[in-house]
Parts: C-alpha cells; sequence; structure tokens
C-alpha cells in the first residue's frame, strides 16, 4: 500500500491539475495538511510545491515541524500575500481555492486584491475537514494517548474531591493531573459544575463551594501531540437526592444505549433520536438541549456530528462523542461522556473510567 | 461624571442614529460591549435595544454574565441570523454594521441573505476594538490582577528551577503556580525556550532538559476577570557565557531605554525605532526579528503596537508591552518583557519582577 501525504490527499481528493493550487489558513487544516506545523502563517500547496509562508518568527519551527514543505519567509515590503501572489504566478495558477469559511471578507478582499482578479478564487468548502474525518492510524494512536490520560485523570482525581473545596479548585487539581500524566495542553477549558449549577452545560469552574448531596459533572480532556480527547463524568459527593439518582439512571441508559448502537453506517440523526426518544419518554422532554455527540481530532468539534440535523452515513475510522445529558435548571444536571472510535460492526470507547455512579 | 456603559460608548464612537444598528460576533468585543457574556452567539446593539442572541447552551449564563441585555434564545427553525432578522426588522433598521474583519466570507453571506439585500451593511471597521485601546479604570484594576499574579509566580518559581529537569516540567509548574495564585486561566501557552532553543522567539516547551550554562526565557501571563499580563523574563542556570551576558545587557538596556522613553504624546513607530537602533548599533542587527511591543487586555494582543508600522500617537490609558529581544540561531536568545501602563508623562510597569540578570 502506498502512503500518501495529507498533501497528496488533498489534491486527490480535490481533482485538482497542475493549473490549481490551495491556500490554506485555518490552523488546525494547515496542521493536518503540513503533518505538524503549528505556527502562524498560511500554506500553499499544488501539484508542484508545498509551501509554508510565515514570518521570521516560525521559520525555524516551520523547518523542523513540517520537513515536507518549503519554507518561505516574508521581510518588510513582502508579506504573506505577495508571497503568495509570486507563487500563483510562477506556477501559472488560474485556480485558486481558499477558505471562505475561515477567511474573513475583508482578509479575503486583501488576498484576491494582492493575488490579482485574473484568476479564480474557488471556495474550498472544507474539504480538508472532510478528510479529517476519517482517522489515519497515526492519529488514532494520539487521540487513544490522549483518552487514556484523560481516564486515567479522572481515576486520580476522586479521592481528592471533598466537601469545602471550589470548583475551581477541582479544575486546577484536574488540569495539573492530565499535564503531569502526559497531556501537552487542554483540549478545552475544563467544565466543573456542581449542585444547581450542572443544570449550566457550559458552566465555567468558579467559587461555589462542593457540599455533601452535590451532584458534580467534570466535562474535560487532553490534547496529546495535536489531538484531543473528550470525556464527562458525573459522580456524587455524598448520597444524591432520589430525583438526582433517576436522572443519572435515565442518562447512563440513554448513553450505553447510543454506545451500543453506533457503528459505520448509522446517521448521526437516528442516534441522536435513539436518546433523544428515550429520554423525553422518561419525562424529560425538553431537558436534553443539545445534540448527542461531535467528532473528535485536532479540533475539539469536528464533523460528523450526532445531532437532529446530521444525515450523514457513518463511516468506520470517525471518532465520535456520545454525550447525552438531562439539564434541571436551579436543581441540577448529569451528562455521561465518552469519545468513541467507530467500526465496521460497532464502536470502540476510547475513554473508559467507569461509568457507574460513583458516591464519593 | 456620567457613566457609560461599553453599549453606550459604541453607540457614542458611531454617531449612531435610531435606525443603525451593531451585530457583533467577535468574542472579544462581545465580552467587552456586553460587559461580562463569555459565551457563545452574537450580539445586537442599537440605539433602544442590547441583546445577546445565543443557543439553549447559553442562556441562563448570559442571564448572569450581562444583566443589561435581554437575552434571545435560538429554536430549531429560528437560527441566529433568523433572530437577528426580526431585531432588524421589528425596529426598523437600515444600516447594520458588521464585523468584516471578523465574519467569514461564508458566514457574512448567510448573515446578509437571512437578513434580507434592502438593508446596508456598513463594515464596522475595528471600532470596538478602537474603545478597548484606553483601559477603564476597572480594566486596569483587571489587568493589574494579572500582572501582580504573573511577577509573583515568577518569583515563586525560581527556586524550582534546576538541571534535569525539561522545558515542558517547568511550563507546568509555572502554569499551576499561576492558577494557584488566583488566575483564571492563561492569557497565551507560555513560552519556555532553554539553550539553543531561546532563538526560537515562540518557541514550544518540549523535552530539552535544561543543563548548567543555559539561558532560559520564560514568556507567560495570567488572564483574571477576561483580562490578560504579558511579561517575559530570561535566566541563567548557573555561569553564562561571555557573548549570551552581552546579550542579556543589550537586551536589558534596550528595554529600560524604551520603558523610560513611553508616555502619552510618543509613537510606536519611535519607540520602536529606539530599542531596533541601539541593537543594531551594538552589533546584532537583524537579530531583533518582531516589532517592540503590543498592547494588551482582553486578547493578548491588541493594538496600538510598537512598532515599524505603528504611527499612532499613545495616548494614557494604553496598556503595552515593551519587549525587546535578540536571536541567535544555533546559540540562544534573550528577552525582556513588561506590561506597562502608559500615562501623560512616563508609564508604569505593572508586571514588576526583577529584571537583572538572575544567575541561579
Ligand atoms: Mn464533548
Ligand atoms: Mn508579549
Amino acid at each position: 500500500m502506498i502512503h500518501l501525504t495529507a498533501a497528496e490527499r488533498l489534491i486527490n481528493y480535490l481533482h485538482a491539475g497542475p493549473k490549481t493550487a490551495v491556500a490554506v489558513h485555518d490552523p488546525s487544516n494547515m496542521f493536518y495538511l503540513t503533518e505538524g506545523y503549528t505556527g502562524e502563517g498560511l500554506v500553499y500547496i499544488s501539484e508542484a510545491s508545498r509551501v509554508i509562508i510565515t514570518d521570521f518568527r516560525y521559520t525555524e519551527q516551520a523547518e523542523r515541524q513540517a520537513p515536507g514543505f518549503r519554507v518561505e519567509m516574508t521581510e518588510t515590503g513582502r508579506n504573506h500575500n505577495r508571497v503568495l501572489s509570486e507563487l500563483v504566478k510562477a506556477e501559472e495558477i488560474t485556480e485558486l481555492r481558499v477558505e471562505t469559511n475561515w477567511l474573513s471578507v475583508d482578509a479575503f478582499e486583501d488576498l484576491r486584491a494582492a493575488v490579482g482578479e485574473e484568476i479564480s478564487f474557488v471556495p474550498l468548502k472544507g474539504a480538508p475537514q472532510k478528510l479529517r474525518e476519517i482517522k489515519t492510524p497515526a492519529e488514532i494512536v494520539a487521540i487513544r494517548k490522549a483518552c487514556d490520560i484523560t481516564s486515567e485523570a479522572f481515576n486520580a482525581i476522586l479521592p481528592k474531591i471533598r466537601p469545602g473545596m471550589t470548583e475551581k479548585e477541582l479544575q486546577i487539581e484536574l488540569d495539573f493531573t492530565m499535564l503531569r500524566l502526559g497531556a501537552d495542553e487542554f483540549a478545552f477549558d475544563t467544565i466543573i459544575a456542581s449542585g444547581e449549577n450542572g443544570s449550566l452545560c457550559h458552566a465555567i469552574p468558579g467559587s461555589r463551594t462542593l457540599k455533601n448531596g452535590d451532584m458534580i459533572t467534570m466535562d474535560f480532556g487532553a490534547k496529546v501531540g495535536g489531538y484531543c480527547s473528550d470525556m464527562t463524568r458525573t459522580v456524587a459527593l455524598g448520597k444524591p437526592s432520589d430525583e438526582m439518582r433517576t436522572v443519572y439512571e435515565t442518562v447512563l441508559r440513554a448513553q450505553s444505549m447510543c454506545e451500543d448502537a453506533l457503528m459505520a453506517g448509522k446517521t448521526g440523526e437516528e442516534l441522536d433520536k435513539l436518546a433523544r426518544d428515550y429520554i423525553d419518554a422518561r419525562g424529560y422532554a425538553g431537558r436534553f438541549g443539545h445534540g448527542l455527540g461531535h467528532s473528535v481530532g485536532i479540533d475539539i468539534h469536528e464533523e460528523p456530528r450526532l445531532s437532529q440535523r446530521c444525515k450523514d452515513v457513518l463511516q468506520a475510522g470517525v471518532v465520535i462523542t456520545v454525550e447525552p445529558g438531562i439539564y434541571l435548571p436551579g436543581v441540577g444536571g448529569v451528562r455521561i461522556e465518552n469519545t468513541c472510535l467507530v467500526k465496521e460492526n460497532g464502536c470502540v470507547p476510547l475513554t473508559t473510567a467507569d461509568k457507574q455512579l460513583i458516591i464519593l
């Protein structure tokens, strides 16, 4: 089997001939296509060339991180768009694909003015994102590592949770634990939502003190080698109320049901409906106010999704979260989430911490 | 003195009449104009209304964080742009100011299609950013707090730096120290660059082990209450080479010289030239490959700048970094940086850690 680089996969995907080039500005797409560059600037890809256009600050780094790319440095009087225009002219490019879903209106106008109106500018239409949907074995290795750190961090943090500590203190401990276990950084800002704050599904950890009887939702993830993980667990600090116990069992059942059903060939829509119908039927209609899941990779939120609006058929190699929740304003909330690898006949949860209700 | 809200300041700045409204999507501008909202969505401001348009996940949070704003929740079949269009119609708006420097080409097309071609769309042209250049007393309080944490964290970390530890380990310790001292989060990814890595001014802390004789550059900042700090110190682990000692003294002299010269009425260009001419004259021409400084606020990089291209006259209330550096590829580098508050007759460095060469 011939191994294609990400840049080569893009050229094939686009059926791009020698007169077509691609200018990529989205940092996640730049990282993907260069297989490692994390600096600023833009990436130029044509049949003939692979170029990183950047300034003084990142040239050495670009050469280290992306040995398959030539590095063009900007100078006073020769900015990024000027370098791009030189490349386009030298290669007699007639069609430039650009990320109109990323470039601002103003940035695109500048680029077009510099490169010249005579060539045609065609939206890249999320082509790199499309390639990124199916993870390569190397990408899965990185995501698995991030997931392992996340699961381990959860287990390590449990003995440290006690009444009187603030959400913020718990967040710092959890974050530091992920770093100690080898995370390069966090996949996103860790969410700690306790007690009635649990009804805010995107709560920012604050000065609220953990109390006996609280449910505590922890939504967190590590980033390793450029790839994310995402996991949520809700634990009880002392005995929870009967109401919250029922909520927990309902979310857990919905989560497990969807994990059992997740496999190539299903659509995001039908999986979301599976969880939503179950939660609605148990008397919590309208209290599961977000989609069932999102793909995870270089970005924490990628396509495809498990949602009411996603009719795409899932393929093997997709890495996606399954995260139903129930939120009761003024009372609290429960969410349980795993990052899962989709296979032909099922899925493999990559985050592996215990899902049964843990009472601390 | 009548206190105006940020939204009112924007309306005055724009001379916006009752038929003009503003749609703001940049999260930093949303935070500024709402004086506290940190969720997703967009902000709508007209003479008559202050509205946050967001989805289910952020409505409770929006109500808490921005009591001066009404919250409009999206629903299935009524997305953000649809809500925006309803507001525009209800208020008979004829001119909508939008962030063409932030909105992507595609997002702007969607917005325009939803709101209707019959009203005129006018670029907001960085008006909120312009207001953000001069910090209010409340903003300076937050920045000062972030700067204090940064300076304290530096002092606290010094005794922990020893040969054999990796850059990454030092970064984790430093980051955790900032959080322990009260940072909400980091202003940016902490840079630790040791030995020859010091020549990469945006180095990512890695597996390199600290060695005796290394210079170690630490560039880091805290974020508190939504506001950033930014400080760089370079320390020596054991005796540095004569070459690096000279480099250090040169950078220190350039940094202090510029701090002494910084005050309202100067331009970014002349301050940058002051540092650059001095560094060039000492034999390091071309080795100071970035601007002298940038403003700091909600974002880590704001306008105005201290750079060759910035002819704006500085005003009192600007908070800006002074950060010359010298980078010798393959050898190492030195950078010294303070965040400074510009006053009428001088400046106040808000980051206060010792600038003399510290030999550990
Ligand atoms: Mn998630
Ligand atoms: Mn800086």
